[in-house]
C-alpha cells in the first residue's frame, strides 16, 4: 500500500462532497489534501468526472508541483496548490469550485462586503477579490503565478491567511483553504452562502450597511476567539 | 428514562425538518421545544451536525438559562430562546436559522413588506425587523440581550407574538416561534417563502402596492379568525 | 365503491403532483376534477397535508359548491373551483398553487408580457392579471367572488379560456385549468417556468422587446392549430 | 436489429441526460446523434414524455429532413438538426433545449458577454444571439429557416462552429452541438451555468468588465490548444 494512502483517502473524500453540496458541474472543481511531514499533497486528476473517482486516481505531488506518485496527470490548477502550501504553513487542504454566486462576485471583480453576522461566524474582513493578473504573467506560467496573486494580495492587504480562509480571483473563481481538506470544503459552501446571501441584500437594499464593528468582532469571537463557546 | 423525554424527541424531529426543508447549510440553525409545567426547554447541541442528532442528545435548559440535564453544551443561541419562553407565555417552541432570503432582508435591514394573501395567511402586519443591539449591549451578554432585542421592538411597534410569530434581527436573521415546535419551524419555512417573493415582487414591480387591509383581514380570519374555515 | 371513485382518483393523483413539480409549500394548493355528466368535481380536503392524502380522502361538490361527498371540508377555495366549472362549459380540471414565480407577478400587479416561444407554444397573449376585489366583494363571499372576478377579467378583455387557461389574481396567486385535472397540472407547471423567464428577461434587459406576432401565431399554431404537427 | 441501432441508443443516452441536468421541463428540449457514413441521424420523436422514452422510440431522418426508420413522429426542431448537420460537416449530435437563463438571454436579445474563467474554457467569444427571423422566412418554413437563420449568423458573425458551439436563437432558445451528442449534452449544461453567471455578475457590477484577451486565450488554449494540458 501507498505511504500516501491517508491523504489519498482524505482527498478523495472531500472531493466527492463538492458534488454533493452543489458546487461543482461536471468536473468544474478540485481539492487537495497535504501531509506536511512528508512534504506532498493528494489532488484530483485532471477532467475525470467525481463518479469515475477512486483514492487511488489521487495524485501525490510536492509542495514544487513535482507528480511524485500516479498514473493520472493531477488537475491543471496544481501548481496554484502547490505555491499556497508552500507559502501558507497552517494549511492542509485546498479547494477550487467554480461555485456559481461565488464566481459572479469574482467576474464582477468586486470583494463581498461584510452584511451580516453568517460572514462574520467565519470572518471578520470583506472576501476579498485579486485582480486579475498582468499580461505577462498570465502569458507565463499562469497557474504557478495564481498562487503568487493570492499571496501577494494577501500581503498587500494585510490579511492572514489562518483567520480569511478564502479568496475570489478576479474574473476567475474561488479558491478556499484551512487545516484540513474537510474544512477547506465546508469553507466553500459557506462562501457560496455568504455570496448569495450579500448578493440578495444589495438587491434588497442598495445602500444597505456594512455590519458593524462589535457584531464582527462579537460573532467572530465566539466561535474562534480564546472564550469562544461554540460547539463542544 | 429521562421525565423530559417527549420533550427532546419534539426537538430532535423539529430540527431534523430543518435541512429537509431547505433551511439550514451545516449546523446554522436550532429548534427548541418548551414544557411550561416543567420549566424547561429542550434544545439542540451547539455546532453538532445534523446527521449526527439523536433526541439523546437534546440539552435540558431552565427558562433563566441554565443546564438542567444533558452532556453537551447546549446551542450558543439558548440565552435568546431562554427569555423568549420567559417573557412569552403562549409559546412552546423556537426556530432560528439563517435561510438564505429571510436572512437577506434581515441584512438589509428592512421589514418584509406585506404584499400578498401568502403572507396574510400568517400575519396580518410587515415582518419586523428589530434594528441592531448597541455596542455596549454586544459587547455584553449577547444572546441574552438579542432575546431582550426581540422583546423591545415587540413592545414599540405594538406586536402580539401570538399574532406575530417571526422577526428578522437586524443583521443577523431570523427567529421564529410558535405554540409546539412544528409550528415554529412551519413558520420558518412560510417566511422563508414569503421573503423570496417579496423580493421577487420588488424586482418585478418597484411600486408594487403593499395589499389591502380587506384582503389582509379576509386571508388571516379566514384561518385565523374565529369563524375560520381553513383546515379540518 | 363511490360512483365518484373515478374523478376521486383523477383528483388525487393530480393533487400528489404538485409537491413532485415544486409548486407547493405544505398545503399551499390544490386540485379539482370534474366529471360535468355528473354535475360534480373532486377537491382536495382542506389543510390535509400531501403525504396523508389518498383517494378517498377527496370530497365531491356541485357546482353550486354543496358538498355531496365526504368527511372531511373541501379546499377553502372550492367556491371559486364551482364557479368557474359552472360557466366555463369546456373544463374538467382547476388548479390552484402559490408557486413562487407566478406569485411574484401576481403580487406585482402585472400581467406576465409574451418574451418568447415558449410562452406562445401554449397561449398567444400576456397572462393575465385580474385586478384585486373590491373591498365589498372581499367582504362578502370571497371564493365565490373570486371566481367572478376571473370570468369578469376574462369577458372585459375578450380572452377564452379554451385558449389561456391561466390567470393571475392580482395580489394574491394563480389559477390553471385545462380539458383534464393532468392538463390544468401542466399549465400550472409551464406558468411557473414562464414566469421566472419573463422575470428573467426584465433584468437582463428592461427593454426587452414583446415576442413578434409572427412567431407568436407559429409557435402556437405548430401545437395546437388545425394544421399543428407537434406530438404524436 | 436495426443499422441506426447504434445512434438510436446514443440519442436515447443523451436525451435522457436532459431532465438529469436539469435542462428541461417536459417535453421541451431535444437531442439527436448523427451518422456521416450512413447520412442519417436519430432524434427523440416529437412530445414524448421522457420517461416514456426507448432507444427504439427514436427516429432516423437524414441530412433533407426525411423519415428513415421509426414509426413515431420525429421532434418537431427536426428539420433544424437537418440543416445544421448538412452544412456543418465536423458536427455529431446537437440538443435543443428551453432551459431557463440561456432562454431568458434569448427573449432579452442579447449575445451573452464573456465574464470569467467559466466561459472562456469553452470558447473565446461572447455566446452568439441570432436575430428573430423576418415574418415571411417564420410563416414559411419555420424549423428548416430557423437552421439557416443560425448558418447565416455564423458567417455573418465570422464564427466557426467547431469552436463556438453554441447559440442563443433571439426571442425562442438555445441550441448546441458538438463531435457527439454527449458533448452536445454537456455543451448545453455549461451553456446554462455560464448564463447564470453572467446575469448574476452584471445585477452585482453593471459595470462589470469583459475578460481580457489574454485570460480568454489562456483558459481556451489550455483545454483546446494544441498544447493544451487539461484532462487525461
Amino acid at each position: 500500500m501507498s505511504k500516501y494512502q491517508h491523504i489519498k483517502q482524505t482527498a478523495y473524500e472531500a472531493n466527492m462532497q463538492l458534488p454533493q453540496l452543489g458546487l461543482v458541474l461536471f468536473t468544474f472543481g478540485n481539492v487537495s489534501a497535504a501531509d506536511r511531514d512528508l512534504g506532498v499533497f493528494a489532488i484530483k486528476p485532471s477532467g475525470v468526472p467525481y463518479s469515475q473517482l477512486t483514492p487511488e486516481k489521487m495524485v501525490i505531488v510536492d509542495f514544487d508541483g513535482n507528480t511524485i506518485e500516479g498514473d493520472l496527470r493531477p488537475s491543471s490548477d496544481t501548481l496554484t496548490h502547490a505555491v499556497l502550501y508552500k507559502h501558507w504553513e497552517g494549511i492542509n487542504g485546498i479547494v477550487h469550485t467554480h461555485s456559481t454566486y461565488a464566481t459572479a462576485w469574482a467576474q464582477s471583480q468586486r470583494c463581498i462586503p461584510i452584511f451580516g453576522t453568517t460572514h462574520a461566524d467565519h470572518l471578520t474582513t470583506d472576501i476579498p477579490c485579486a485582480p486579475p493578473m498582468s499580461d505577462e504573467l498570465i502569458q507565463g506560467n499562469y497557474e504557478y503565478q495564481t498562487g503568487f496573486q493570492i499571496l501577494d494580495h494577501f500581503k498587500e492587504k494585510g490579511l492572514d491567511p489562518k483567520k480569511v480562509e478564502m479568496v475570489l480571483v478576479g474574473n476567475h473563481a474561488p479558491f478556499t483553504w484551512g487545516k484540513t481538506a474537510e474544512k477547506a470544503v465546508y469553507n466553500s459552501a459557506v462562501l457560496e452562502s455568504v455570496a448569495q446571501m450579500a448578493y440578495l441584500t444589495e438587491q434588497i437594499n442598495a445602500n444597505a450597511p456594512r455590519l458593524k464593528d462589535a457584531l464582527i468582532n462579537k460573532h467572530y469571537q465566539r466561535k474562534h476567539g480564546p472564550d469562544s463557546y461554540y460547539g463542544q
